[in-house]
């Protein structure tokens, strides 16, 4: 990371801030360094300086600071996402507002089934203060450790329990939210009700930052279920997923809060890279489905239910064989021949993400269709498809051809993305499903939308942020 | 309703739209009459037209012509609203469009678990289409017969199901929009998740035409529920009413699909009023709660459900009597209960509503304190407090005082709504719950919103209407 100095002006505007707000100001290059750098190391921008106020009013004294001086402010959570949306620009005079100490849970309120938490909160920290409470914050994700609630809101995150509660936005009942100018809008309703104007709340959800900071958010809460039991289906044909997915739903309702699809090629990587697991059957299956019943009566009651569905699947023919977890661990077990898919993937070698979603109903003829353009462009590539079927998302990634040339394959990148996304389109789909645009898919979401659409979204960044100030370049393309 | 001739340039302008798109265009008096009145005929306005486009490309026509020639548009759907949001200005020049032709159901994917309609599709033809193919459409009040998808849209409805299915925004995947200078936007996806900007659907939604002219959308689906039991539960306290809520959710999930809280008062009008109604208890309850369970499994597994939860809430002392219904005509039969309030109170003569949501734990703090508030403004009035308890949302309406004078009382309503309207302030909560702003309540809500607030959705407005072409006056004050 390199950047020029701060001329004499920008040390004075600095000076100037110093001092004149709570928290902390890191100028050091050094210490400034890890906040400049994607988590995948693909980008790296360039800042003034890493300020992390202490409240969120602290917050809006910085944005006025950033304002008055025309300095460009790019929000920073746990700074995990996957598409370069939280790193400041390689140009221009940057400041990067790093939430790290906006880390209160500020009230919960269990009879309301709300928490009102600030926007460093950590996920994990999040989920423990409403287990506390006799609750379940159903928001769950692999960064889950390390990435904050706000950069979820931000990037409206997704993960695994999507199909029952939906993705970040559906889990937010009011935000409070600092302006580009300065000012601090308290928007921290927790209301399940409340048509009282324009809907501010979901426009800043999934804005990534180009529109406001977000200081904090009241989330929804619920009951924390009795017991969750898993089970591992095999299937002949990605079609019968999607009639296992019917059926689940239609049995099963609510209960149902987990549907990911894994492919033979996916588990088999898992068992390779994690030799401590297990092959969940004794002939591999063309696919697999992972599913979990979250039961609020008993684990007894929620494994008769998923014995009985799974029975059924078997009968109707839309499984091939099943199991069961008998216990927690068992759980647990199947639960890690999915979350390792991603590791096991980058331990095989050069690999290529896409988190595309499309219509439930056009999945399964998507993935044959996306695997032969795949195949017309890299030869002998090995398509690694997973993710939440329930939801329509497939993080339809690719490896290189085994025994192949990682560098070459990775060459092919762009032609790989385009076929695959043109194909989406063609489905009707989305290019970027649970991760966002940032830098990564920024030009491409442009490509696929509508042009009235973006001309929509450039008028509202314009309206809300004239100077262009907050996290420019991601998102939209420049004006 | 009187309204000036249209001048020589408005007839010049007519002619010139008259024969240029495919629809109906109804300029006689008497023909637009009832569009131009609301349901409760508080407000009439004024029109040089009402137009019916066949087609979402006649409204882009129309949004144009209506545009070039400076002319306001009024969007309206069934006119049932009870805001005063779908009626033209009372001065200036003005066209409503009607979506009365917009009536296709355009395609339903049972798979995908979504449908595509067009904005002027009535509810219940959706609920039925929904219906047809297996599967449940949940959004459920009143006016269903009458009232459009795209009135419930663009007024983000409630409702009966809220509690499980949320309010028509959660029911809303994808919109296709005219602007106010006649361009189409087609953003029907029908995705579960879908990260590619801002979220301009939930913009849309809930704007009451003042943005844009919805014209279809697709709406989620679900599956049908094998049976709906319903219950009646007398209370003493509303305190008990919430704790029997924590119960319920806890207990049976989310196969518990509707608490309404009912006071004596609203229960004891009803019997009045409805001859044929049967109190549900021996002896009169102070409150009551219907609360209703959609299962999956069976009827009779729903009934045993219901026994159970009802056992152990009579158990924990937060149910007094309660009784389930044993067929489907006991079920109706106590949801009549709930459903004639509305009628029973007009029935009964002079009244007030009041649209209120408030944090559910500190609902039954709310109820007595603003009966307080009530009674030192208009001794004998009464107090029919019912409504989505499950939601927080609260119809807290007011009759007169008995043998009093009617129209004495509604000389109070400013005084009233006034002192109801900052308790619900006080305590937290929304002054429109679910019918939105409208006319009725525009200024109202400006009154106890943040100006931050205020200054946003009016940069919002300005951006994407900036000659104040759509629905002008209803929920922003005037610029």
């Amino acid at each position: 990371m390199t950047s020029d100095p701060p001329s004499l002006s920008d040390a004075d505007a600095l000076a100037a801030l110093a001092g004149s707000f709570s928290g902390r100001l890191i100028t050091d290059a050094a210490q400034m360094a890890p906040f400049l750098i994607d988590w995948r190391k693909a980008w790296t921008g360039t800042a003034l300086a890493v300020v992390q106020p202490d409240t969120a009013q602290d917050v809006a004294h910085v944005m006025a600071w950033a304002h008055a001086n025309r300095i460009s402010v790019t929000p920073q959570g746990g700074n995990t996402g996957l598409a370069g949306g939280s790193q400041p620009a390689m140009q221009g005079r940057n400041i990067v507002v790093s939430t790290a100490r906006l880390n209160r849970v500020r009230a919960v309120d269990a009879q309301n089934s709300t928490i009102t938490v600030e926007a460093g909160v950590i996920l994990q920290t999040l989920q423990q203060a409403a287990a506390d409470a006799g609750r379940l914050f159903p928001l769950s994700l692999a960064a889950e450790g390390s990435c904050t609630i706000g950069g979820n809101l931000a990037t409206n995150a997704g993960g695994v329990g999507v199909l029952r509660y939906g993705n970040t936005r559906d889990l937010c009942l009011g935000l409070e939210v600092v302006t580009p100018d300065g000012r601090l809008w308290d928007g921290l309703r927790g209301l399940r009700k409340d048509n009282t104007g324009y809907d501010l709340r979901d426009l800043y959800i999934g804005s990534e930052g180009t529109l406001g900071v977000i200081t904090a958010a009241v989330m929804k809460l619920y009951p924390a279920p009795a017991a969750k039991v898993a089970a591992f289906v095999g299937l002949e044909t990605a079609h019968q997923a999607t009639a296992l997915l019917q059926l689940a739903q239609a049995r099963a309702g609510a209960t149902l809060t987990a549907f990911e699809l894994i492919s033979d090629r996916a588990l088999a990587l898992v068992l390779k890279h994690f030799p401590a697991t297990r092959p969940p059957f004794d002939s591999a299956q063309r696919w697999n489905v992972l599913l979990e019943i979250s039961t609020p009566v008993s684990e007894a009651e929620g494994r008769a239910e998923l014995e009985a569905l799974l029975a059924a699947a078997l009968d109707q023919g839309v499984a091939a064989d099943a199991v069961v977890a008998g216990s927690l661990a068992q759980s647990q077990a199947l639960w890690a021949l999915r979350e390792r898919i991603s590791e096991s993937q980058s331990a095989e070698g050069a690999s290529l993400k896409h988190d595309i979603s499309v219509p439930i109903s056009r999945i399964a003829d998507f993935i044959p269709a996306g695997e032969a353009a795949l195949l017309a462009i890299a030869p002998g590539a090995r398509l690694v498809a997973f993710g939440h079927l329930g939801d329509g998302n497939l993080h339809y990634n690719v490896s290189f051809p085994e025994g192949g040339d990682g560098a070459a394959f990775m060459a092919l990148r762009p032609q790989i993305n385009l076929a695959i996304h043109d194909l989406v389109a063609a489905h009707d789909g989305s290019i970027s499903a649970e991760h966002g645009l940032g830098l990564l898919r920024r030009d491409e979401a442009a490509r696929y939308r509508p042009a009235v659409e973006t001309d929509l979204m450039q008028a509202i960044k314009r309206a809300l942020d004239p100077l262009n100030l907050m996290n420019p370049g991601k998102v939209l393309p420049p004006l």
